[in-house]
């Protein structure tokens, strides 16, 4: 196994999640490829982070979910498909699903995750419907037999560590602060590149197949009132704290409209009950990634936090 | 048609529109009905609303939108079906044709639609995605032969006016405000009572069959500039305002992580693209509720600010 590099393909290379697996699989000396839509190419956003791409040695293949043809032809060239896609195109998974079975030389594909694990959660509406469309994805693999690795990597710390999860903030609380549930469970928190590091890590590992890898390195698994001491000790103050009882929570859920509604079922599964930390990692189903790669110098919330004091 | 009363059925009734659409319906004295399952009548927040329809006459029919028996046998019962499904169940809608083509009897369906016209709209991804199914609903209904009125409300007046737009905002703005975009295109607020009061008129109106129901009174079309003179007239102050550049808005949106990625698109849809009012109904696909209805004493954007003075 130690000689072996595979071929990669990301499709969704350009979202959130997506650009920094392409990344670390371009360090990695996997040689990849990335399908994008010509117009990706022209888009003001897009189109910078895509050169980029191919300064990187990253190969651009055109196509488009929609486009079967396209989708084989790509898949065909590569021996690991990684699909990085928005939430909204989890259900389009069916269409890399049905290429991969008809292109039939794929050695692994990493259906679209990076959150929770969908099979172990106590989301409410309407979370669970978003977490639902995952696992109907995760069914549709192990029916057609497909190698899967599943990445479960809790948090995206750019996404929830900067604001701390306080609606319309730009920076950690300095003041105030609102904190749903308890603050007890343990949530976990991940840096970006980590997470794609970790991902990429797992693509050649026969540990990793057919498993859930989590990502879950003790230091960036933390309570979200740990996750306040440890940011009042940094910048030296203590902060005014607002506890939002779950049954409060549960009403606001209910009051929101869409996607708030979403963004506050989804913090409910993750801050009130818990999910990402509610359940044993049991070795018929998962493996952790911080236990699996020792090497790999992660970024902890506590190193993350430094640059907002 | 004067003493015609369809009976109707609402699907998806304890939402945050749906509500409205059944306390109007029953008010109008419809026969009306609401598929439920059984789990909301526990539910601490749902099942108190269900209990209020009760009393205010609404049948309860235990049903599910995965259970295409429940579905025929409750749309048997009535003339007509109002889908209020919430967003992630927008594809489930399919289930909801499928049950009506069986059943053979329904005069009118209404799928959930209550904001911008999918049709004409320039939202980029990920809220094009969004809209996207509601398209593929419409496309759907159209195929089928079946009878349908799709409505245009605009946007919720409880949802966009209380903070103005302004996130983690509990109130509207009194000292500063940012504004997506330049602030000029017109945009389209209605209160929630108003817009299941307009709908449930449109039920047994042959002028709405097969065509856009678009709610727009012409007090409550304004540009947010306008909405900011409004305000700052009503607090007898003046705000300081951040307008932030479409380049800015679209890169913000590449950069959110989901769903605030949905809630920015659907806002640069709204505010910077001005989708609500671009274009001009012809009546070969739609019609005016205020128009068609001048007798509905609707709540003005001018008196709804009037709360928070």
């Amino acid at each position: 196994m130690a000689t072996e590099i595979s071929k990669i393909l990301v499709i969704g290379g350009t979202g959130y999640i997506g650009k920094f697996v392409v990344d670390a699989s371009a360090k990695a000396g996997h040689p990849t490829s990335v399908l994008v839509r010509e117009s990706t190419v022209a888009d003001p956003v897009k189109g910078k982070l895509v050169q980029s791409f191919k300064n990187s040695g990253v190969t651009l293949v055109y196509g488009d979910l929609n486009d079967h043809e396209s989708l084989v032809n790509a898949i065909k060239q590569v021996d690991v498909v990684i699909s990085t896609v928005g939430n909204m195109q989890i259900p389009d998974q069916t269409k890399i699903i049905a290429a991969i079975k008809e292109a039939g030389n794929v050695k692994r594909f990493f259906p679209s995750e990076f959150g929770v694990d969908v099979d172990r959660q106590n989301a409410v509406e309407p979370a669970s419907s978003t977490f639902a469309g995952k696992v109907q994805i995760r069914r549709a693999i192990e029916a057609e037999g497909i190698p899967f690795t599943y990445v479960a990597s809790g948090c995206f710390a750019g996404y929830f560590l900067p604001t701390m999860v306080q609606a319309g903030a730009t920076a950690p609380p300095r003041d105030k602060v609102t904190i749903l549930g308890d603050g007890s469970p343990k949530v976990i928190y991940n840096e970006e590149h980590d997470i794609g590091t970790y991902t990429i890590k797992a693509v050649d590992d026969p540990r990793t197949l057919n498993k859930i890898l989590y990502i879950k390195p003790s230091k960036n698994t933390l309570s979200f009132n740990d996750l306040l001491s440890l940011w009042e000790k940094k910048i030296g103050r203590s902060l005014e704290k607002d506890y939002v009882p779950e049954e409060q929570v549960l009403k606001l859920i209910q009051e929101s409209g869409f996607p708030i509604n979403i963004f506050l079922a989804i913090n409910h599964s993750i801050f009130v009950k818990g999910d990402l930390d509610n359940f044993e990692i049991d070795p018929s189903f998962g493996v952790e990634a911080s236990e699996l790669y020792p090497d790999v110098k992660y970024t902890t919330v506590e190193e993350y936090l430094d640059q907002f004091v």
